[in-house]
């Protein structure tokens, strides 16, 4: 454990091998957990300037807007860091139909493991991906 | 995005290059994002089989069971996937002194980012880490 940095108000974020750190994104409302992404300095930045959430894409290897297609952006309510500054928490007002994940749910986590398989524990879908996402 | 993972109900997790899984801890109770840690597919098999959260440390390169030392044991609700089903979303009934975090605070996010520095947004201490990590 870093004690120094656990105890301290200075901002000093831990970025991995990457230039990345993990974002967990939750409800600033009601605690929900929303998603999870990867966040480097650019996006941290822009986050903070726009007051929008922007991740970046491992996949793609761009900065991404949260929200850009489908009109589900996040406006943050505060950014919190952990105790060894290596993980982000965004704290967030989901705008547009409040669903954080492109399957149209509020939560991108909405399946449990249960014995080998998974399990549903909600399929309310707020908008429907093939219209979001259609080009 | 992974079409076909994120609407079945087969298991079929996905482990970075590293064969480790993030994994965000969140209180089964009122939804609190309490920490944040990777798992290996041992880790996941420990913790299922127990009960007990356990995670794999990247640091010393060893599987670690949360509260082995300070007491503040989790036990495990559900264990939850995302739609791309490489995140973990475990949701758990701390133990102990329902302190997650290493320095004696309910959850390991206690800071936010204000300017250039950090904030702290709780400071209270369920135990003295002196105390809860001395041999």
């Amino acid at each position: 454990m870093a004690a120094k940095l656990d105890e301290t108000t200075a901002l000093n974020l831990k970025f991995d091998e990457h230039g990345l750190i993990p974002a967990i994104v939750t409800d600033a409302k009601d605690g929900t957990l929303l998603m999870f992404a990867f966040m480097n300095r650019e996006a941290i930045d822009v986050t903070r300037e726009t007051g929008h959430a922007h991740f970046y894409s491992r996949s793609r290897k761009v900065l991404w807007k949260k929200g850009e297609t489908s009109g589900e952006i996040f406006a943050i309510a505060s950014i919190m860091t952990d105790c060894d500054q290596d993980v982000l928490q965004l704290k967030v007002t989901p705008e547009g139909q409040g669903a954080a994940c492109h399957t149209g749910r509020k939560s991108c986590f909405y399946r449990k493991i249960a014995g080998g398989k998974l399990e549903f524990t909600d399929n309310e879908k707020l908008f429907d991906p093939a219209v979001a996402y259609r080009k």
